[in-house]
């Protein structure tokens, strides 16, 4: 982990930002809420919920199918979300942006209208050992109507991804390439930049999950060099059911449509439909228009504070809540990767992780135990679960502080 | 079309309701708004729009996932919106009702989890030329990958199906028969039970869209005796982003999942994967939380007023609206089923139907013109668009008589 802050953060008024976040002042079992499970969706800031909130009061309507006025406005909100997430991650054009009800619907658009027609038997799609869900079992549900398989690479014990052991697996019969940008349970960052240059050398596409990056880095998808880029809205700040998959503009013009539906046609015909171009050809049906004017809002959010601002704070107290959990007896981390975002996950000895979980919420923690969707991970490191304290820019050392005192208090508990 | 409302509606205070609809009050063009673009999507009720707000503000977090007080709050938010679902439309069991973004979400899930893997070559999907692209094209997309072909029932002049050639083409080459509950351009209610009937006497499976239907009428979806209904939640008050799957649970238990993810599983290896029951696991990922607490709110709200006062007053309007337009001299009426729903597509001799909307959205009113992602019915009526005006309990006769007003005046710009 890096040892040092990015930046000073002096000037990072965390107080006056916890103030945009009306969640935060709520309490639960009669103790002030400490918020830990930020990897699991993030709170929203009043700037959201009001651009929803005013989306239905004043501007809600279909898009791009009516030429009256509301229906302009609610398509405006829908498209300018479109422009503000093509400049957000550097999508190169807004017309390689897709947008989706979250991750697991931009990883399944890979999964059926790109991995699925190229699939023969023998072949194989590559992953990691750390991956979520959303990024293991699209695969493997692709490749068990196609006779292809599923490989993973491994991970050491720190949390890292062994590199080479992925590169050595990229062999011919790779026809897709899965990694996530961080991860969820161990906040390991992977070197994505590395192993898209690696990809494209060998000629195999990669594909990104970048579910748990945006909340904390800023993205570049030109400048990684991947081919697929899946993101959500929910765990950015934005609402619940939005998502993006951004791809290179040659993939999404030669996929096939996924799902069938409204707007995604050129002509619908009994004896021959033609469809749109991209990115509408894979929006199908009415979107989440709401949430979208909630996406946009968020990445507001974001640029009005600045990564370099979130990445230094984030860091500063994913350094203070590690040497805070050092203390404790008989704490294990997991993931300690040399480069992590604030994601901590840990068990102590002796102590059944849901027991703890249960008990800081009493004390007003909220942190997430379990396999946090990614079994082959837990099987790696030989738990049934862990518990998992994901932080956000709103955090603060108090709060960890007070983490840290519930933690001793729930030990001494179940001792 | 009924010539009579269903019962008085002395009673029903239009007015009151009315100021549960804040964007009701707007202004277009400096005009008041005449909304009669709710077949594309319905306004929103305060009661649902303080839902989602209240949600984010006080309860959000997500779901199934945690054990803390938050996600148990987003936990109960979420299925208890799917409780109030199986009880709306008579669902038999909570876990025969999959949650999903839509009705286009609803329609592929069958179609890639129920229809592709039984189609073989020569195989057919049965269904009807009123449908919307959403009933098509689904089936169009995986009768191309798996060699078979839709079919496509005939509709009279009217705009009512002939059932008996419905019939007719239920041949045993037929795997699935789908059809529309009500029309989304013409308004057409269709003999769902009596379809129902005959393709259960065949064994025929038969999916039922109800995208249009239950924002005018109550719904029992045992009592209609289909094998699927699809639903959507942005027509019915609720978010965008929301929509429910109800089928029989020897389907969805039979049915392998569609997206892969989180939450779909039950344990993820490698070496073989297993799934969780219905309906868990055709709902993979983080679903869109916020929106079903809003959905919960909006069968609220359609049970306090009660589908016999809705059905009472839109008949009525529905009515008035008939005969108001046929006073104006070249209009014609595409849709004149003995049952119908206030929707009324028409078009005016002499004017493209995309320059009158325009000129309408002017006065302050808003109506749909185009093909009504229906393309197919367009050809039948060989029209390439409608204007299609349509109603919902919220409107007023007042507003039905500024519509016309406005069409006249738009005419004579036009003629």
């Amino acid at each position: 982990m890096n040892a040092k802050p990015l930046q000073p953060s002096a000037d990072f008024d965390v107080q006056r930002i916890r103030r945009d976040f009306p969640l935060l002042a709520r309490t639960v079992h009669g103790k002030p809420l400490v918020y830990f499970d930020n990897a699991n969706t993030s709170q929203k800031p009043l700037q959201v919920i009001e651009a929803v909130d005013n989306h239905y009061r004043e501007h809600n309507a279909n898009v791009a199918r009516a030429v009256h006025q509301l229906g302009e406005e609610a398509t405006a909100a829908y498209e300018n979300a479109r422009d503000k997430l093509a400049t957000f991650i550097n999508a190169g054009s807004r017309e390689d942006v897709v947008l989706t009800s979250g991750t697991t619907q931009s990883m399944n658009l890979v999964a059926y209208s790109y991995a699925l027609p190229r699939l023969k038997p023998g072949d194989a799609i590559l992953t990691t050992v750390m991956e979520h869900h959303a990024n293991i079992v699209p695969w493997q549900l692709v490749a068990a109507r196609s006779g292809a398989t599923v490989k993973a690479a491994p991970i050491d014990q720190r949390g890292e991804l062994i590199v080479e052991k992925f590169f050595d697996m990229l062999t011919p019969e790779v026809k897709l390439a899965c990694v996530t940008h961080v991860s969820n349970v161990l906040g390991t960052v992977n070197p994505v930049r590395d192993i898209a240059r690696e990809c494209r050398r060998r000629g195999i596409p990669l594909l990104v999950d970048g579910s748990q990056a945006l909340p904390h880095r800023p993205v570049d998808v030109q400048a990684l060099g991947c081919d697929f880029y899946a993101l959500t809205g929910h765990k950015m700040l934005a609402p619940t059911g939005t998502g993006v998959l951004w791809a290179k503009r040659e993939h999404l013009q030669a996929m096939p449509p996924f799902f069938g539906g409204g707007e995604m046609i050129r002509e619908v015909r009994f004896d021959g439909t033609t469809f749109a171009e991209p990115p509408h050809k894979f929006e199908a049906g009415t979107p989440n228009i709401a949430g979208f004017a909630g996406v946009g809002a968020a990445i507001d959010y974001y640029q009005s504070l600045g990564f370099s601002a979130i990445r230094a704070w984030e860091h500063e107290l994913l350094i203070y809540a590690t040497e805070r959990l050092r203390e404790i007896p008989g704490l294990r981390i997991f993931g300690e990767a040399a480069e992590k975002e604030p994601v901590i996950s840990f068990l102590i000895e002796g102590a059944q992780a849901t027991d703890m979980a249960t008990l800081l919420d009493l004390e007003g923690v909220a942190v997430r135990s379990g396999h946090h969707c990614a079994h082959p991970l837990m099987q790696f490191y030989g738990v049934p679960a862990t518990l998992r304290a994901s932080l956000a820019f709103y955090n603060t050392r108090e709060e960890v502080d007070a983490f840290v005192a519930a933690l001793l208090k729930v030990r001494k508990l179940l001792m």
